[in-house]
């Protein structure tokens, strides 16, 4: 799949360049469509390489939530006081540990404004709010609380509010906000050349990016950009020895999230010219064990029988949670009140009159299990989960008879992309060893370091990509 | 600390060479003392530059264990079989996750030849083995557990044989091991510059590694290396920047291991140069709570009260999952049999006639210790741990009144240090990012990967450093 070299290819070696443009921009996904229409707008000659037959990337084939706050007009229609300190707040608390601050409160701060963008390119947010699932809804509601900003802890550190918006469609939204930001994108001038994949960056003898190698069927063409090349070509969660590599747990993953041209090429061409990269361990994990939140008033319970996290928080940091620290075994214990099936059909693999009994079903450790549902309802009688605060609305004892849903991965969806990428400052300027910028070398998207050290909510990645997307862009045309 | 471009520098740049050598290493720790020898027997001309004052690096200052087995005479004096075979299984298990098995395979098959090359070079190593610890004996024992070797899940899956092997003296040994080392290089014809730091590789036009450039007090001088560069600048776990970038939770260790020029300068230096890096988020974290094992009758607890490990493993692995996995929160509970002050004097904080007082002097969730105890003891009145498999002779009910040592960052030590580093083959031939080796450039010891993808034991390291800086300096020298 990654044949060629990483490069770099010097200037001096090109003999003649088969394409000329001002901003070069490497993938049309969420993070390339907003930087070529924003390089464009600047008015500059683009050009964009997408490897695949068309654009929209990851974003196009994903849930389409964009993380956005601060009192966008949706969140107040549907009632929710919101604003960039308690966003802010909430989001260095959940894309830590290590937070980058200086990015979040970028991000923060220009969240406002995004939207009203998002809805100047055309995409429609209709002002309606969906509480049962942090996943796009079966409606055309356009706002859900997607990061656990209601449940323990942040719930205690921010005033919680929903940010995850889509664009009205029902199901799945990825591909209509995508068609939304593609068209833009054309009709501001950029040119897009499809199936022509990037390979290599070519720089001068100072280390200024001077163009690209790129693969067109069969033959190699060179392509020099004027100004800048813009990397927006994805992360790596296609490229199971770069995930060895860097982070082994998501090669457990069984529901990779992205395209097959998320291979970590865009990240690797760029190291080989001195980029450093940051945060390779992290990834979002999805376990989309619900809808419906009923299934919250049962517990999980890892493989020795143990609690390990508040039910009630987001799908992706219990995904997270069981695939990095707990091997990716899980199990959901319900009793009767608490269980149904699943949205995507997930049941109980084992029904039992007991508790013992339950326990030697699924292979724990004797009394373990029988242990924490005895302590687990020693305090739910009275509403309270000291030991992991699940709210008090999902919390009551637990009464036989009880079964219990497979969550491991294999029997449940374990759903895993990368975060990690290349360190850039917030003007999208690629950083090399020394954190000094590569001349003329942005990126933005997957490819590129974002708001999430580690921690995730749905909605950030396209909701930084297209954000910092746009600054790459601008950047990378007009030089502010 | 860390202040010149990591380069690259090129050929064509330099005027003149200040010094020329055939082999250049980089260090004169445990990987660069054995790579100058193995280069300057083979016939080469060896530089080696010592950023510090003298040489022995991290190896000096450390415990001193070399992991070695096979059947080593110490281990068969002291009653112990081992093979290549069980040394293989038990390392392709406890290096994991994601084990790099021929790595694994060669250290294994080289160990006993190994351990023959080091008693050449004077090591002395007593035929005697301590049962009490994982660390350096307080005599003069020669051999150690220092692995969990006899512990779950290792003693199910090798033969348990300790391979901890020290030079005879009393306490820490490293610096005595470092001395044979430091003197057979330099009897073998090896010259070392001291205070001389190498900041960056020069490379020729094709890529190939001819020399480095290095500060000599205020100067910086060339250094021609007419046969190769190998890079022995060991790990980077005193620059905080790194290791916010690659694994932030080594930045809680109170204790760091190693020199300051642990900064990873030898690592970014070849990655400047186009080298891959793998593994770096992985660390060791020595948590040395124990000896004396008396202690291990006690359970060691996270800060929800819940056991995560078999107390009775090796102390690095407990220092993992704790730093790791729990936040760097860990509980020791002891009731009065198994309570005595520890090696290092930690003592127990808490001391109460019930189990619910020390819970909630601790401040545990209420019942979550009670429950935790109840459990053990449930199973340990038949010497059994279902849960978590410690060993029938450490596992008793544990009876009030009761006590607790914390083991947490701050009141307990964490002593970490980075295990990931340059990619490089069998050979030491450090690769780039497609997997080829970049001509002329070597590394091993703690700047390169080694037989840790992540679990450890003691001794891999200086085993390592010292087998594939070896083997580095040899194929630097002669090619193969």
């Amino acid at each position: 799949m990654v044949e060629d070299s990483f490069g770099p290819a010097t200037e001096a070696g090109i003999g003649n360049w088969d394409i000329e443009t001002d901003v070069f921009v490497v993938g049309f996904g969420a993070a390339g469509t907003c930087a070529a229409w924003s390089a464009a707008t600047a008015g500059a000659e683009v050009l964009v390489a997408e490897r695949a037959g068309a654009g929209g990337g990851a974003a196009a084939m994903s849930e389409g939530i964009i993380y956005l706050g601060g009192g966008t007009p949706v969140q107040r229609a549907c009632g929710f006081e919101d604003s960039v300190e308690e966003m802010f707040a909430y989001m260095t608390a959940a894309c830590g540990p290590h937070p980058d601050k200086p990015r979040i409160e970028k991000y923060c701060a220009s969240s406002l404004e995004h939207f009203d963008w998002l809805v100047e390119r055309g995409v429609v947010f209709d002002p309606s709010f969906c509480r049962e699932t942090s996943m796009a809804p079966t409606g055309e509601e356009g706002l859900v609380f997607s990061g656990g900003e209601d449940a323990y802890p942040f719930n205690e550190i921010a005033r919680p509010a929903p940010r995850g918006h889509l664009a009205k469609t029902r199901g799945s939204t990825g591909w209509l906000l995508m068609e939304c930001l593609v068209r833009s994108a054309k009709e501001a001038g950029v040119v897009v050349e499809t199936d022509l994949m990037v390979t290599t960056l070519i720089v001068a003898s100072d280390g200024t990016v001077v163009g690209a190698l790129a693969r067109r069927y069969g033959d190699t063409v060179s392509v020099r950009a004027r100004k800048a090349v813009v990397l927006t070509a994805g992360g790596f969660v296609f490229n199971d020895e770069m995930l060895a590599r860097h982070c082994p747990p998501l090669l457990k993953g069984t529901f990779k999230v992205g395209t097959e041209g998320d291979d970590g090429r865009g990240i690797m061409m760029a190291q080989a010219v001195g980029a450093a990269v940051k945060n390779m361990y992290a990834g979002e994990v999805a376990l989309p064990w619900i809808p419906p939140r009923r299934l919250i008033e049962g517990i999980i319970v890892n493989g020795r029988g143990q609690r390990f996290i508040n039910e009630d928080t987001y799908i992706g940091r219990i995904g997270q949670a069981a695939l990095y620290d707990h091997d990716g075994v899980a199990f959901l214990l319900v009793d009767e009140k608490a269980y149904t099936e699943n949205w995507m059909g997930l049941k109980a693999s084992w029904v039992c009159e007991t508790i013992p009994e339950l326990e030697q079903e699924i292979g724990l450790p004797e009394g373990s299990l029988e242990t924490t549902i005895a302590l687990y309802n020693r305090h739910a009688t009275g509403n309270a989960d000291p030991v992991f605060h699940k709210a008090p609305e999902f919390v009551r004892p637990l009464e036989p008879p009880v079964g219990a849903v497979n969550l491991s991965v294999g029997p449940a969806p374990y759903a895993p992309f990368t975060l990690g990428g290349l360190d850039t400052d917030l003007d999208c300027r690629v950083l090399d060893l020394s954190g000094e910028p590569i001349p003329n070398l942005f990126a933005a998207g997957r490819c590129a370091v974002g708001v999430c050290s580690f921690g995730y909510a749905s909605g950030m990645s396209i909701g930084d990509s297209t954000m910092f997307g746009r600054i790459a862009g601008r950047v990378a045309a007009t030089g502010t």
